[in-house]
């Protein structure tokens, strides 16, 4: 192929998979671009970005600036919710060659009139795009640069940063290259800042015996807003089968009374758009949703696309269920396993456009009719991933405010592609990391490899489906240490409440991380006044996210060392360096330990640190570079704000 | 975008840029593939690599075998020159993952007979692809599938082994997906192994005080083949600039009888299709070349593209130049130093496109007109990037037997991107790699890093244009490891000649690494019959070369530990793993020094190793890990075969 241009655009970062998937970031983030950039030969160069939202039709620019070995960098902000398009732009800058080549030359005495002759034609280039006084400064140095007799006034101009100046900022494009354009997409602050409680809403009653309503959770409502909880997730609040119900402790065979699985979604009561009757209306949701709102909570809904026998689709749409060569319907089954109550969708079906479009009306449903705006997608992975695609994008177009939570734990690159097709926050394998060095290596991972770019981690010491090894029979100290490393490493958090706070972990089995009695299966009477250390640190810890803005944000972290393997020590910033925070957290749940902690190679020029542990508000200051701590297991970490 | 395919393909490997520039291989190499492949869920997948020449219809194919964490590889072989397309295709494997699901179910002792219903459908969607005796077993199959008296056959059947092979024959893709298409340019096997020689025509006479022609070259080239050298390059052979010609030791102006840089080209005698007059006739070139084939010599000529100031391009084409406001020529400089003797080429000129069509048709004429099918180019850095990519592949069209090598010592981006756009092969950094780390560091980025896919490298110790400070006063030692290295390390080597042969080195100025009396500016009398030790050991390691297949290919090395810094041991193989070597150098070249060579892990296994050193023909047994060698400046190394 055949062109003319002699500059060479290569490896524009960050750039996912030849810039199919777009990058996220969330509004007022920065997005840091980099780029090979070259040309042939020796001419200066010069290279920008352009980057441009998808309502604006003028592309804004920031000038690239050299970094080693043919890399330019350049910054910028993304203001608004919704896609950018972001491209980098070269070319040889003719006018700025000229004068640093004329410039060496004038250093070395040579007589330079063929070179300002030259160089008046650069300069009448931009005469007309220049404001009034540069374009008369530009009439006079033109001028100068055509009269002999002015030779020495016109070199003077000649070398003068106010011509670089002005021909930097009006560059004569000759023969420019661009780069392919790749697409940031920008969601509202929650997408990366949010502070979860999940619990049962039928375990919500006050009563013994009493199945929860909706009513009952809008009770306690104040209790999780006070907490400093910010998102209430639910698990499926619609009609739960009745034909092959699940009994208490995942039973085959349900017994008379026993509730079931709200994950086995559809029955006579209707499907995915309804509600289970014994929660409640459609209405006592909407109030729920709306008081939650005033309280600066938002209610997260359960999107899990799976069906009941008694699921109105497969009577209404058996085309979307796999039917086996002797008539039955086939179950969900992980062979030998098989679970009866649960029927996956057919997504191989021939039907599958109008699935597609029936499983996004049920998402806009919740969205246009109760002001959801964040769901959380129960077990994505075993759904296509393209069809996430389509359905996230689909609704981001109409509601880009709306956000999806992956629950996958699963295989890496199946976890890393879900967030790629679209979804807003991710499940990780924080609930399994509890040593120092595994907690540093997956840190690591999430927010020095290319993850960081699409990947948002929220961290869950604990859901309904898992109750870590670590936490089963773990004390106080325990679960102090988890919700504080969930809650500072990530700037996204969440509990599966009460069995968290009242530190409830007897397994099913031993050595299995299912819950004994689990919630998933019947509904069971909390306590909701309780208090205790668990609650109010957990409170505090919330509190004191919502100020510090270091916190907010998962990416910038440095770990620094200790000389205790059971010390762990980090140290947060937000982008602007305006909100500095120092974490030390003592990993052993029985002892009282000591260790020396190394100040980050950052802050050692700020010598001596003011800080502040924000948990018991004592001051210190540092003025060394290594500093001694003590942490017991009644208060196993220090969150210092440095001054 | 709706798709309905729950295929994932990602990070396709080998590829370049996102697939724009093609990996490099020669005949007979081979292409290891490697992708991300996977499906939502746990359904049993398959995957493949398809590839085609340019010149087939039909697709041929390699099945793909997990490696860790769903990444996928496989292999094939490319035994054309020309350009192959490669891509890999995966799909869920509905058949195989029945086999497996049913076979789990079998096992669990659970009743199947409607999966073996389901299983003879899949049987029967192949029966018609299948050859006779397998049609006749699928029969079977399906009958004692659907006949339920048969259910013990059928069981027995549906995990069989051969059912199994049968099924991965003949896969029934439905919603496959596929990668994009990446391409592998494959060149002749001189691109990767060759052995240079140069030097000037005009020093190839024997007598006394006369200029050099053809005719004189031609009675050299026995002793060029003698030496084991496949490829003469010559400077270049057109007419040298009157005007403005440079002097001895680059002195600005000539003195009568100077005979100019050949690289100052055109004259009254003609430009870049015409041959220098003192040199002889386009006939006495082409009985040259002949001469040369018929011992198995290439000739390489130097395409370098810029003119003197008489030039008749700057006549008949002054388009092509750039013209200054005073109405004179742009020569060649790099502020503040002036070439006078030099104009480059003004690619930026309006009439680009005939000037690349004259550019073409130069290399065109040498092609077609006298056999030639090597040009090692000079500066290509100096000139667009788009042309190259332009002019490469428009030559390879026609004549794909055609290399380039790329003569550019600058930034490493620039190098990589020439090798990019379609060089052949490339200068490299080798000739001021000299110590043991330095060498290790280099050898790796070049057969490790992702340049092993497109960069093939070229090892020369020293070029008219380098007279590099190691050499400059070196001894023969230092000259016989230096030559050792480049020959063993990298697969194509090549020497300036006689300076070389000779250890002339020294230098126009201390410090600086330009030749004193350099042949770029004056003619020499050489004595063509001398042999020495290092003329003797050139010829036994290019020799040798010709045989140990290993040293014929640059990327298959393995660095070995030695307890010595001053001692390098590295271990090469081919892609069959048919031919061993094993080298031994020392990098002292005044001292004898031992050393404790570690056998590679690779090698343990072989214990006891058979050696022979092809230098000496010593033989040698070694039968521990850790082994003794000892090196003198005489022969300061080892290129052992292992049986």
């Amino acid at each position: 192929m055949q062109n003319q241009t002699r500059i060479v655009i290569e490896n524009v970062l960050p750039q996912l998979d030849g810039g199919i998937y777009p990058i996220k970031r969330i509004v007022n983030q920065i997005v840091v671009v980099t780029a090979d950039v070259f040309s042939d030969g020796h001419d200066v160069i010069e290279c920008c970005v352009k980057f441009k939202h998808q309502d604006d039709k003028k592309w804004q620019e920031v000038r690239m600036v050299p970094k080693v070995n043919d890399e330019w960098e350049a910054t910028f902000k993304v203001e608004k919710q919704g896609c950018y398009t972001y491209f980098v732009e070269g070319w040889v800058d003719y006018a700025l060659n000229w004068q640093h080549g004329t410039e060496r030359k004038i250093q070395d005495n040579q007589y330079v009139k063929s070179e300002l002759l030259e160089g008046a034609e650069y300069v009448s280039a931009i005469k007309d795009l220049a404001n009034a006084s540069e374009k008369e400064y530009l009439e006079t140095v033109a001028n100068y640069f055509v009269n002999e007799s002015d030779y020495d006034k016109a070199i003077q101009e000649a070398l003068s940063p106010k011509l670089h100046k002005i021909f930097k900022k009006y560059p004569i494009l000759f023969l420019e290259n661009k780069s392919l354009e790749l697409e940031v997409y920008v969601d509202r602050e929650k997408a990366l800042f949010s502070t979860w409680y999940e619990f049962f809403p039928r375990s919500a009653s006050q009563e013994e015996g009493k199945h929860g309503t909706f009513k009952d959770c809008e009770k306690l409502l104040p209790r999780v807003a006070r907490m400093g909880f910010d998102t209430l997730y639910f698990p499926p609040i619609h009609p739960i089968g009745e034909v092959n119900r699940k009994g208490k402790n995942n039973a085959t065979n349900a017994e008379y009374g026993d509730v079931g699985s709200p994950w086995g979604i559809g029955s006579q009561y209707g499907g995915h758009k309804s509600i289970h009757p014994e929660l409640g209306t459609i209405d006592d949701f909407k109030s729920l949703v709306k008081t939650a709102k005033k309280l600066g909570i938002e209610v997260a809904m359960d999107y899990a696309l799976q069906a009941a026998p008694d699921h109105p689709y497969v009577k209404d749409f058996p085309q979307w269920f796999k039917w086996r060569p002797d008539g039955t319907v086939q179950y969900a089954e992980n062979p030998p396993k098989k679970y009866q109550d649960i029927q996956p969708i057919y997504f191989e079906s021939s039907d599958w456009k109008n699935l597609w479009q029936e499983l996004l009306d049920v998402a806009l449903y919740w969205i246009e009719e109760c002001d959801i705006k964040i769901f959380r997608v129960d077990n994505p992975h075993t759904k296509p991933f393209f069809f996430w695609g389509w359905l996230i994008s689909e609704i981001k177009k109409k509601h880009p405010d709306v956000l999806f939570l992956a629950e996958a734990f699963t295989r890496p690159k199946i976890m890393n592609e879900l967030a790629k097709q679209g979804f807003s926050q991710s499940y990780t394998y924080f609930t399994w990391r509890n040593t120092k060095s595994e907690l540093i290596e997956y840190v690591t991972e999430l927010t020095q490899s290319e993850q960081k770019e699409f990947y948002r981690p929220n961290f869950w010491p604990n859901t309904p489906d898992i109750n870590p090894l670590a936490l089963q029979n773990g004390n106080e100290s325990i679960h102090l240490q988890k919700y504080f490393l969930a809650a500072t490493l990530s700037s996204s958090v969440g509990i599966y409440g009460p069995v968290f706070e009242y530190q409830i972990s007897a397994p099913m089995a031993p050595g299995k991380e299912e819950y004994l009695d689990s919630e998933k299966y019947e509904f069971v009477k909390w306590d909701w006044k309780k208090q205790n250390k668990i609650t109010t640190l957990i409170t505090r810890i919330n509190s004191i996210r919502k100020i510090q803005i270091s916190l907010q944000q998962t990416n910038n972290i440095v770990f620094c060392e200790t000389n205790n393997d059971q010390v762990l020590a980090y140290y947060k910033f937000d982008d602007e360096n305006k909100n500095k925070t120092f974490m030390v957290v003592s990993l052993n749940a029985f002892h009282t330990i000591q260790a020396t902690v190394k100040i980050p190679n950052e802050l050692l020029i700020e010598l001596p640190l003011k800080i502040t542990d924000l948990i018991t508000d004592n001051k210190y200051i540092w003025n060394k570079e290594f500093n001694f701590v003590e942490l017991s297991p009644d208060l196993p970490f220090h969150l210092f704000n440095i001054e």
